[in-house]
């Protein structure tokens, strides 16, 4: 496999051809960004974290019937995946109340929900990713009903496999935000990453933050969260 | 019928108790407000147009078969209305793009969409009214998934009746906020007040703004456009 020409290079990842049309390489960055690119920094060791932990999630996420991008682990920063179109959404899974939600609605953080609640938003950095409700979404004709039903199925599904695996690991999913894209054939794939970076992951009993709320909010080491999450993953001795 | 005590006093109306516990008395005020309180006026005479362009409006959509919680109007200023428990709903409709939704979208003003959408806002003040999702409306009880379906349909209904009411009006309808209420049997009535601080009417051809979008932006006299629109109704000859 060929390492290509650079097509994107996001906040968190590039992205590049190879030399099969349908598979590109990501390689993640050290850098970490928030408030929609406002508090900036770089990191050493975050996306050599982020690409093994993502790496064994996918594979996890195999395991439990659910498909991905995903192809395999190249090296420490990269990995190769499939080539989607990506569906500007970023869907928000939430199981428990923190962050902008906790703040919009007036709940407090922490609370437990009867029902986990699948939330889609623009992914638009001008617009700074709005809300949308599903008659915007075919307003905007982002995705047909059928569609935004099949992504909703697959988020709560993906919720359920997540909540397992990090319970397993002394862990409490609260949310996690994830990206799909279609492939040729227009069937509908998970895709980019799910890292602490884009879940909330608290530890059980202590609520101790392993993810970017470190980051967001200064509580602490960043990088040393996320390895204790890949530790608990199984860390190098399953690589 | 006796004026009883003051229920509750908003920014657009005072409710008063009546002598039958079912029924309560609205006073409209000539306060206009907009911006979530932030911008306020007094403007004599609004308060007298808006109770005569809903009690009018109600009597039309019941017309065309749809219930609403009016009674009857007693006064210049004063209607009788169906005493109901209000759900914190703010229920916009849309059939063309503009105010906050073009700019969170990203959207042209007068935008025409192919289907009329219907969004939920949390009528909370001190939240500042935020969008919801169904999902946002189950988790926060405010309603059940059955209701919302019935709100829906009743909000697209009142559409359709508005619509062709103010296209004989030469009127285009843009948009439109309505409350909905429970009363004692649990039946969902259409409440509160439909008029030009609650819709977006904009005249045919010249888009000439006939709505509170003339105060909020300082477009002329407000109480000049309200009383186009009351004389388009049918004026006082139709009282
Ligand atoms: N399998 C895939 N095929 C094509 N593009 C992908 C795939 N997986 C992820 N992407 C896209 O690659 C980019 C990853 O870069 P990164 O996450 O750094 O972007 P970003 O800074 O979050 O910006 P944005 O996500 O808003 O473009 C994202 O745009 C993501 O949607
Ligand atoms: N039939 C009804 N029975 C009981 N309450 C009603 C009825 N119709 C309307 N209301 C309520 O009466 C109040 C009308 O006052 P007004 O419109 O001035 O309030 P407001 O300033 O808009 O504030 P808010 O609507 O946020 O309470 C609203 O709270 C409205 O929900
Ligand atoms: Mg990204
Ligand atoms: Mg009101």
């Amino acid at each position: 496999m060929e390492k290509g020409s650079l097509l994107y290079e996001g906040k968190a990842k590039r992205i590049y051809a190879t030399d099969q049309e349908d598979v590109v390489l990501i390689s993640y960055k050290d850098s970490a960004t928030a408030f929609n690119g406002e508090k900036k920094a770089e990191l050493a060791g975050k996306g050599r974290l982020n690409n093994e932990i993502s790496s064994r999630i996918f594979l996890k996420l195999k395991e439990h019937n659910i498909p991905s991008h995903f192809i395999e682990q190249l090296s420490e920063h990269e990995q190769l995946v499939k080539h989607v179109t990506i569906i500007p959404l970023e869907v928000v899974t939430r199981n428990v109340a923190a962050g902008s939600l906790a703040k919009r609605l007036g709940l407090e953080e922490g609370q437990v929900f009867d029902q986990p609640i699948v939330e889609f938003y623009f992914k638009d950095d001008q617009l700074g990713d709005p809300l949308l409700t599903e008659d915007h979404i075919q307003l905007l004709n982002i995705a047909s009903k059928e569609e935004v039903a099949e992504i909703k199925k697959q988020a709560l599904a993906i919720n359920e496999a997540l909540r397992s695996l990090f319970a397993e690991m002394e862990i409490d999913l609260i949310d996690f935000k994830v990206e799909f894209g279609k492939d040729k054939k227009g069937i509908i794939l998970l895709a980019d990453e799910i890292s602490p970076d884009t879940c909330r992951l608290w530890e059980k009993n202590t609520n101790r933050k392993l993810d970017k709320d470190v980051f967001r909010r200064d509580l602490g080491n960043l990088v040393e969260a996320y390895e204790e999450v890949f530790n608990r993953l199984g860390g190098k001795q399953h690589v």
